[in-house]
């Protein structure tokens, strides 16, 4: 043959979601709809039809999705996703020439031409379906006498427009020259909780009621009712392990400890056990079952940090030398971005001749917490382990428990993030956290979710960390914090808070740093947990609201409205089903009123230019009478930074 | 093993040049640099480098270029092309633990710590590269040894920064630890004029000086030195075959000719022969040959026009009736687009069981020609045949005549345009015949220039052509001829015009069609070629500005500049040793002068935001003192309605 498939005329390219062609899976979540698309076209002016193919990986049948043309030779087909699990899917496209010379007829008979050779072409084409497909061989074969039959050629043309006969041939098309797009590409399919999910983060050694004792995973549990109000439905504590002795870290991260000063619980391991131990002031291995089972009577989930690196007395550094760096002095190589040093962390070696066996025991680390009964990890600086160690781990893990969420903390350079999420992490740590201006928030959105990243990359929103305080909290006060988590909450479905600083709005940096003094990191806290605070009232007001409106449960549904005034950014946000949409308006600026007219992407809510409708503000109370596209808002920071508006339909709210 | 390569922590990934994930070549000319890029890094905190690796398929040995980072994990190597064919490319990359080492060494010792351990493991790293690399062991210790023995730690660091050192490490890389690519991707790199050309185009019947007589091959030898002077160098003939007697075309497309009437070239075909046959009016084989060589003496090629259809008498009906669809009532199915019905013009079926025979037989056309001796061809309506069709032929073709180029005449949906071009079309007419406001010009020179379109698709601007009148050509007259050929011949490195019409600025449409009156396609026309017409002046300008400026002579080296009115566009062109550095403003208004500010990236010409520096107009004369970023402009359309400004820093012009 002098090419394969010579007579395959339909080119089908731009096959989509992919990522990296294909290389990895795209991303979605249970009950949502994957749109997969292509371009498909031929040679000519012949009708074309195509279909996708999904099935969930491992199963033999396919299930078959027409697909539909869009624009521009641009397909595509709607799949909603009812199975967790890994789904392939592959595009097919043919020519289609029965509908060519259906719609030729039509034409031909409307503009008054004689169409009886015509019907006879569709008669052999009847004729020739029937042939190669036995089971429908007889139905065929009598539309194709009909259409020789007919004195009026009136009545041939409406046969061959006719829907039985269109299905009949759309299902036994031509097996020959059907082109196959020849990559078969992937998306994995995850729980809800992957894809709309509120974070609270809490070191359990400061949850003691008592400012003379260290907290303990039963101080936690009793404060799960006050976390469920607030709405959160994951709880995440920086590492539980036994805390490195040798060249601990003191308060404010100085180099020498004092005594009684605990430690930073990311320097992991001392001679009561690493990763697979727990610190025994926070209590037993029961304990901490005990405490997973009682968060999820409030649907909350605990989330686990992993932090694959080791204080110098972690049992590794014995059991396992060959994993760590050997200096020629003797010494395990410590941490290090020269000149500085940090020598109460020890870095795996990841080019270690025992890799294999490193990659197994690290693994096991999370087998363990999951058996404990963990399903969300929030990993640890991801970024200095190598990415195909977590390419292998989470497929291996996801595989077996479909359910496991790893948060991705890499706060680094883009390619990075990127790369670590083709790997598998399901959601991730971004840039939000320094994102402040109308232009760095769309712009920034925009990349999330308008490039191959929306197939791959969740992100998930945070305004703070133990590690970051950001200059516009530090700056902007109460305010601030509340403009911000309003941000948080509504640009992405995925968002969290280190929570206690954040609600009772501590704001002192550490120097210049944006950091926080006296951080927790390095010493016991003491919470006064029954404390009203405007900031905490909000964040439970947004929650409740995230729960409520579909439109929030989503980050890829986002469109921004263009404003008068580079202070007021607005977006609307509409779910799957266009049932519930939202209008978002905050004003950036923490010091002042700030007002601007927006114009509304007014057909995406199905209003007409001048129609009237009310919004509804979800945060802050109030509707408002608007009319079509452009309206005003006025948003004082010292009252509310942000509307959170409805819409609804007059006819709606009238009844 | 769990994991291929699990040791190899380096990822590369965004290859480019690439071309539909690496299914098409990406294209270059000679002497192109061509930018081998990708996103490389490693997780952690470790220098890496990278090496691109190319040669001409075939070739078993491969050349390395050292790639080098630009920026956020973006690497690249320029490969400047001096051979034709095609070439592989491949990307490696490399954890560089000597490279860490040595700067970790000097910003230790920089900080004023002690670094005997360090020069210590830099001793390991040049024996264990030592041990690996027998050719340059002895150097190797050598280093190690020094390196322990230096009294001042200081002599050692000197050491480890040589370059001596580092270019031995280089080349004696871990082997086990290198990151490959898995995808070797294709450029195939053709000769200067597939990227640098200029067409003119004629009808060789329409060459006579004698009017009542049919022009010949011999009268249009005559006009070569006229067309050369004006500085084309690609003359194209529509079809010079024998034309179809049967429902041949009258005047003005009518459906009836009469007799006299010569009937379209397109319509292939007749008892005196099909597609490889000549005309008899215009001469003879042997002209034709005499013909090519003549032009060749004045440094034209002449390009040929193959559009596969047949005129319904053409031999290939009787003789090869199976490669053609054959209707009910006995009849050969023409071409139509219903209801319209072109009667002159039967279509190959691509779906024939004798597919193999018919792609043979069409190639047998192209290699006739080659055999005569003509290298360059227009082919006419390539988005009707079928595409695999042609990515077969063209490289078939190329493999064994590299210097042959096909311009692909599909003036049809960005899809199909863009496949033909990766499909193997080395010229693409495009959509600059439609496209006049500035936004229009930036967008679509952005689409070309700026997407992954810019590897593979060539455009050849064409002002008009036989088919097309645009209205602007219409309603701006002279004005407008020649403002849109400035604009093609400035805008692209391969342009051409539909000649005579366009010189003698002929522009009457054929009623409310955008086609011309009285169109060439259906008669024979007489041209008065020794009239001077300023249009001609102006072409004739043009083009010897752009041989004369390597700056023209790329389609991709553009870069818009701001303009302060939208009547004005302004773009700056710099060849790829940045030598010629050109301005390019035009009015696009063909009514009245305009005036602007415009804003020049100075920082790419080399000139400061407040330093001063000519301007010479190449195209109308003059020349201007401009000063950094902002200058002044204003054309009147009636005078000239472009500047083709070169840039002269005024040491160079003072001297």
């Amino acid at each position: 043959m002098l090419y394969p498939g010579g007579k395959k005329r339909v080119i089908i390219t731009n096959v989509s979601p992919k990522v990296e062609e294909g290389r990895f899976p795209a991303k979605a979540v249970v009950e949502q709809d994957v749109i997969i698309a292509a371009d498909i076209f031929s040679d000519g002016h012949d009708a074309i039809a195509a279909s996708a193919y999904i099935r969930t990986a491992g199963e033999r049948q396919w299930a078959e999705l027409p697909m539909r043309f869009v624009i521009n030779d641009y397909w595509q087909a709607v799949f909603r996703a009812t199975q967790k699990g890994m789904h392939e899917f592959r595009v097919t496209a043919w020519v289609d020439h029965y509908t060519t010379w259906k719609k030729g007829v039509k034409k031909k008979y409307d503009a008054g031409q004689d169409v009886r050779v015509e019907l006879q072409i569709g008669a052999e084409l009847l004729r020739d379906a029937a042939s190669k497909n036995k089971g429908e061989a007889d139905r065929l074969n009598a539309w194709a006498a009909q259409l020789l039959e007919f004195t009026d050629p009136g009545q041939g043309v409406l046969l061959a427009l006719s829907n039985d006969v269109a299905a009949v041939m759309y299902w036994h098309r031509d097996r020959d020259t059907i082109t196959e797009y020849p990559v078969t590409y992937r998306v994995e399919v995850e729980r809800k909780k992957a894809g709309f999910s509120t974070w609270y983060e809490l070191f359990p050694r400061s949850a003691s009621p008592d400012v003379s004792r260290h907290g303990t995973f039963r101080d936690v549990a009793k404060l799960l009712p006050r976390i469920a109000r607030m709405g959160f439905d994951v709880l995440y504590f920086p590492p539980i392990h036994p805390i490195g002795e040798v060249n601990r870290k003191g308060k404010n991260n100085s180099l020498t400890a004092n005594p009684g000063d605990p430690g930073s619980p990311w320097a992991i391991g001392n001679r009561l056990g690493g990763h697979k131990a727990i610190h025994p002031e926070l209590g037993s291995l029961a304990d901490f079952k005990e405490l997973i089972k009682a968060a999820g009577d409030h649907d909350i989930e605990i989330a686990m940090d992993i932090a694959y690196q080791c204080a110098p007395d972690h049992p590794y550094v014995k059991q396992h030398p060959q994993w760590f760096t050997w200096r020629p002095d003797g010494t395990v190589q410590y941490a290090e971005n020269p000149p500085k040093k940090y020598e109460d962390i020890l870095p795996f070696n990841f080019e270690t001749d025992d890799w294999e066996n490193l990659w197994k025991e690290l693994k096991s680390v999370v087998d363990y917490w999951i058996d404990a009964g963990i399903r969300v990890f929030r990993i640890d600086n991801p970024h200095t382990k190598a990415f195909a160690f977590w390419e292998w781990m989470i497929r291996e893990v996801r595989e077996q428990y479909p359910d496991v969420i790893f948060l991705a903390e890499a706060f680094t350079r883009p390619r990075v993030m990127e790369r670590l999420a083709k790997a598998g992490f399901n959601q991730s740590y971004t840039y939000f956290t320094w994102r402040n201006t109308k232009h760095e928030i769309e712009q920034y959105m925009t990349e999330l979710t308008g490039t191959e990243m929306r197939h791959y990359f969740r992100p998930n929103f945070w305004p703070n960390t133990p590690d970051i305080l950001p200059p516009i909290l530090t700056h902007g006060g109460e305010n601030a914090h509340i403009m911000r988590v309003v941000l948080a909450a509504t640009l992405s479905s995925n968002y969290g808070l280190y929570g206690p600083v954040y609600e009772f709005g501590i704001n002192t940096p550490h120097g210049a740093k944006e950091e926080y003094l006296d951080n927790e990191k390095y010493e016991i806290k003491h919470w006064e947990w029954d404390q009203y605070t405007r900031i905490g009232d909000i964040i439970t007001r947004l929650n409740r609201i995230r729960r409520e409106n579909a439109a929030l449960q989503s980050t890829w549904n986002i469109q921004f409205a263009q404003t008068s005034n580079d202070q007021i950014t607005c977006y609307v946000k509409i779910d799957a089903d266009a049932d519930n949409q939202l209008i978002i308006v905050v004003n950036l600026d923490v010091y002042h009123t700030q007002a601007a007219h927006v114009t509304l992407p007014v057909g995406m809510l199905g209003i007409g230019h001048h129609e009237p409708y009310m919004v509804v503000d979800l945060l802050g109370g109030g509707k408002y009478r608007w009319v079509g596209d452009i309206n005003y808002v006025e948003l004082n920071p010292y009252q509310m930074p942000a509307h959170i508006f409805k819409v609804v339909k007059l006819q709606q709210h009238e009844q």
